[in-house]
């Protein structure tokens, strides 16, 4: 069995893990605002098919408005506000956009801000029946080994301690949970990459707590180590465990997918090579445009087989 | 030795414990769009005595423009625009503040997202000199044994595992900090809230990666335990341990203010008494109110110092 048929349930919908929420008559999705009393969520999300989550608001807003524009003349009944309309508002806390079959929200930076998110959406989409669903993180990385402008694909999420699962804390005792993404999806996105004709690396990801220490920079606040150290520690991350960026959600991003057995990738554009420094000193415009061109396929991936139906 | 004396060096400012950052010509602090170049750090900064911070960007704006409000007519030269510029909108990822000696900025959710701002403004802080620096994390939290509204004083900080630490991961090794608040900055805010007459506890507090599963709530995406359980855990928690309330970044606060030996506080509105329930049902103006008078608090802190000198 392949990681793609591990990762999907018969139905090909979110499979929540929790009998206590049988018993709840309303659940109020707190940090978006949102709950399954007062909105018809099977009407609203029930056609979703892919979830696409990155850290920042401005970017999400983007992608949001350039999915739009890639889709508005093909698709004549998509509502011309979808991509100004906020779903997620009264939360105060994530912007989310729902673009034809596409919902979109920012995850903010690191494990604590990015669990909050995947729990209340996949909450949502499990109430909303939606079926057949990918889950894609579109982020930044510091490439290792890799040069700016690189799409980091990643095979398995590591831990900053290099454990090759997310550890969960429930009720205050560990579990330990696969981290390792879909094959199939994988294998289909760096087709998308390539045909863009992007440079792209598939391999491991290190997703830490902290940009500084956590990914071995020495330029943060506080740094006991000696930059040889750093440099022999990131060789070994590369050589032996196949490390090809670091970035601070991939780890729990994956896991989760899983655990809801739902598909899921991570694509992020590096930044920098971090063997070859720590800060990141290219011009706004220059890291922009690294990340427009990961936008670009990933509006290609999500929209494809939209488009496909439409013939 | 008390806590307070622990926290603070001889001439009271930060504390940076990193070599490295001397062979830095230009530091730039990538999160804030701030660099130590194209900056008067010291010009714009060194007068900096407290720091505020918050999860949510709209809770730091609404503090801003309180503080802003409570000076105005008492400091003549307190420049009219302060509280409408975003010192960090270059960067594109916190907000940032500053009115008089008072710096104001959001962190963001989760240990991740609080440790890069922490980086960072410790650096800005350093870098311009400036002295006698008071950090406090005003937040919302979920009681335990501890009604809504109350006002929770952290003494100790703990990890979801309940550690009296924070793990630093350093470059793949683990380095456990100290999470223990300064005793007298406590006294001094616990009398400020006493005086406008609001319920409050000082005791500890566990930090989570995680909202729910982390926090034991039964209404995530994913649960194992019962209900029985989980009342269990809370209850161990408030009589063994000493514990008011469960958040997600004061474990990590207080310990980087102690590693840069500032002194530090944490007070955070409790939304619910987890005791009672896992599910924040109270409307937003209920919610709000609790979070409008911890700000008063914070606001009376931060400007009681500034106003005495004016006499």
């Amino acid at each position: 069995m392949n990681n793609y048929e591990i990762a999907m349930n018969s139905e090909g919908s979110v499979q929540l893990q929790n009998e206590n929420l049988k018993n709840i008559d309303v659940d109020f999705l707190y940090h978006f605002g949102i709950d399954n009393k007062t909105t018809d969520l099977e009407k609203t999300f029930g056609d979703v098919n892919f979830v696409v989550m990155g850290g920042s608001e401005g970017r999400m807003e983007n992608f949001a408005k350039a999915l739009y524009n890639h889709l508005k003349d093909k698709l004549p009944n998509l509502d011309p506000k979808c991509a100004e309309t906020d779903l997620a508002k009264k939360g105060g806390r994530y912007v989310m956009f729902k673009i034809a079959n596409t919902l979109i929200l920012n995850h903010g930076m690191g494990f604590g801000s990015l669990s909050i998110a995947l729990h209340e959406i996949l909450k949502l989409l499990h109430y909303a029946k939606a079926k057949n669903l990918t889950f894609i993180r579109m982020g930044t990385c510091g490439g290792v080994g890799q040069e700016a402008g690189t799409i980091c694909i990643t095979k398995t999420g590591y831990t900053q301690l290099i454990e090759p699962y997310f550890p969960y804390a429930a009720c205050g005792k560990v579990i330990k949970l696969p981290s390792t993404a879909c094959d199939q999806t994988i294998k289909i996105f760096s087709e998308h990459v390539e045909r863009a004709g992007l440079t792209f690396a598939i391999g491991n990801t290190v997703s830490t707590d902290d940009f500084y220490e956590g990914q071995g920079r020495t330029d943060g606040a506080f740094c006991h180590y000696t930059s040889e150290q750093k440099l022999d520690w990131l060789r070994e991350l590369s050589t032996v465990h196949n490390v090809i960026n670091f970035e601070m959600e991939a780890c729990l991003f994956i896991a989760s997918c899983n655990r809801a057995k739902v598909k899921s990738l991570c694509a992020c554009a590096a930044m920098l090579n971090r063997l070859n420094g720590d800060q990141i000193t290219s011009t706004k415009e220059v890291l922009g445009g690294y990340v427009d061109k990961l936008m670009s396929v990933v509006i290609e991936f999500v929209s494809s087989p939209l488009l496909e139906i439409q013939k």
